[in-house]
């Protein structure tokens, strides 16, 4: 372990180097490198591909889900879709250098805000091996060292994938040590990365529920973290019904296995009953399952094709990353409103109506990353905001809220053009 | 100790509800709450100055120095000024409510950026009275709704401004409980404060580092902090004399006791000569004490006048907050660079010189909330950046850096006005 240790901080250390580096070169080489890497993704594809192979059989023999396998599992054309992303990433202006806020001060000091990278930033990740990919062209591209720790279960294709980004960025002339990859899964050692605060700036823990807890709680530099989604979609009494239906449904089954899918729908009571049937019809040719309170319940049980149950407590409030939603009457917009603060987490809230004044003290009044009107909350998403690309979405407040893009890796630092000047 | 907790957390649940409200008040209450609270200030000053004179009085009978009885002292002209100070701030701008980012999506989304408070910030402070106004202040112009925890030795004094503060903001139409006040200064409660992440948003504590150390490594909340400053300023090979020597004078001098104040000066090796005679005379005439590395040493010892000591390597990175200043001559702006990268603290720093190259390269390189060329590093304050005002000047890359001020205590949420879309 002690060895371990070391070699963990000799990580750190060399990802600090190379940060300061990292910080001005240029948007060229920046860019060349996101290039190489698109390029050796496919090149180099057979040894990446063998090691994702060794990961699946193992998965597959230790009776992993396949919904898991699927998660995990590479082959030539998804190789093909991350380098496409990365070079979409390429293509997208450097935030670094921007300088904002300038202006003249009486006394002539010319004061501004240059936009700035973090520094290193620390990421752990669960499953997916395109993450490995993703986070470190926003990293770099950002102007950022990163260190990524990803999971157990994907170690050799997480591996194969991290040598393929260090070679081609090494060869563009991006410091080396910039991207650093943690290949010892040993548990323990992850309390020891979250600990180094003096070489890690930020940390993004992506994943489950438990590795986001874990991480907030042990880490002793800041995390910016979210993925917890508990999205609810109110229907006023003033929503037009062609809008509504197909919203929620977009929301609940375009991909109900993420954190901006919907979890909860609260209808008011006066429009309940012309809105759930149509509804709940869609929901259930989809085979959503529908967790009813139980106004509703007595509005829809005369249908006998849907998959209806009773609500509990736990359901309000619960994300389900399935084809389940909850359905609950409410009499007002109030009691929306603080249905959501009791029970959201801060994620993509929406309201359907057609009335000005309850859309806009929806807007007012829902504390959320992002609060829509008339529309489906699978938008929040940095592609779909136009950011291009995303590390994680952050529930929290500080420092960004919502998609973490690009601008959103980096800080600024104020930098001060003199002649001479001195404080009266 | 159980129901203290229980009346922290009621102060803490208070807090969260006004803050709700607070979110969404228009600027012309926030401003009359300020304009009461400047009026009250001075209309009332008799109990605040009974009050204050109590702390006094103990403080004096403990022995407390008088550079400390000073800053806790109150009068009419101290309350004139802190009442002015409020009247600066009701005429800032409100930040709250700017919209940016504004876009339209080819879906027809149109999306953008809200600037919306933090919520409820807590703050934990130490000595001078002031902070209870100026933060009050700050936080309710921004919308947030603030939890205040000064020091022992103010209590008297800080709970008649907060109940000066309370009484005129509600006469304004503030939420009540906006303004939250803990007159209980066991320490063990502290730890319960810092851990009400569940009611409180961000934490700033203002003081030395003792505190500043323990708000960071027990709270639960985002802590934004700073106010430690170890300040370089670098005497390039091609500075202009006639600026370099005011400028040192300046920052080490003009307000010895502040974290924007100069440490240590760097000095050229092919300028040490000339300029550091010039520079520890006019230093010497204010009575500071230079703490030399063995070169500057050699070449001031002969000015029997100064008073000099050997620098030992604990001065370099120290914060004097004194009439100390450390010296070190350099062999070339890389030195200067790596000993401001191993010694500084990220708050403010200098290079002096004609040299553009030279003078970027230091831009480019120093890793600080406030970079100057050529001017003095006390001008790190909000109120001379043209912020109006500050709770303190961040040392951290997150969320924001350098001074705090309006806009800096506010979050943004994405808006989004749709008309039906759904995600393909």
């Amino acid at each position: 372990m002690e060895k371990a240790i070391e070699e963990l901080r000799t990580k750190g250390k060399a990802a600090k180097e190379a940060s300061r580096h990292l910080a001005y070169i240029s948007t060229e080489i920046k860019n060349q490198a996101l290039y190489n890497i698109a390029d050796d993704l496919l090149a180099r594809k057979d040894e990446i591909l063998a090691a994702n192979q060794k990961d699946c059989q193992a998965a597959e023999a230790s009776g992993m889900d396949s919904a898991m396998l699927d998660r995990l599992m590479l082959d030539e054309s998804r190789l093909e879709g991350i380098a496409g992303d990365v070079r979409a990433v390429a293509a997208l202006p450097d935030p670094v250098g921007e300088t904002f806020d300038m202006r003249t001060l009486s006394n002539g000091l010319i004061i501004s805000r240059r936009r700035v990278p973090l520094g290193v930033i620390g990421s752990m990740y669960e499953s997916r091996p395109n993450v490995t990919v993703d986070i470190s062209v926003l990293c770099l591209k950002s102007g950022n060292a990163v260190i990524l720790r990803g999971g157990k279960e994907a170690l050799n294709s997480n591996s194969a994938l991290a040598t393929v980004v260090q070679d081609a960025v090494t060869r563009a002339g991006v410091p080396e040590g910039a991207v650093q990859f943690i290949d010892n899964t040993d548990r323990e050692l992850v309390n020891h990365l979250l600990k180094m605060n003096d070489f890690i700036d930020m940390f993004i823990p992506r994943g489950g529920e438990g590795l986001i807890r874990h991480v907030i709680e042990t880490a002793t530099m800041p995390v910016v973290s979210g993925g917890i989604g508990v999205c609810h979609t109110y229907i006023d009494s003033n929503a037009d019904i062609e809008k509504a239906v197909p919203i929620v449904f977009n929301a609940k089954v375009q991909r109900p296995t993420v954190c901006n899918a919907l979890d909860t729908v609260l209808v008011h009571a006066d429009i309940a009953e012309r809105s759930l049937p149509p509804m709940a019809a869609e929901l259930g040719k989809a085979g959503v399952e529908i967790r009813c309170d139980q106004r509703s319940l007595a509005i829809l049980k005369s249908n006998k094709s849907l998959k209806l149950t009773a609500a509990t407590e736990e359901d309000w409030g619960k994300e389900f990353l399935a084809l389940i939603a909850a359905v609950k009457v409410v009499d007002s917009l109030d009691e929306a409103l603080e249905h959501i603060r009791t029970y959201g987490s801060g994620h993509s809230e929406a309201i359907i109506t057609e009335n000005y004044s309850a859309a806009m003290r929806f807007l007012d009044e829902v504390d959320a990353a992002c609060v829509y009107i008339n529309a489906s909350t699978r938008f929040t998403d940095g592609g779909q905001f136009g950011l291009g690309a995303e590390v994680g979405i952050s529930t929290g407040k500080m420092h960004a809220r919502g998609p973490l893009g690009l601008k959103e890796l980096t800080t600024y630092k104020w930098i001060i053009f003199g002649s001479g000047q001195v404080r009266e």
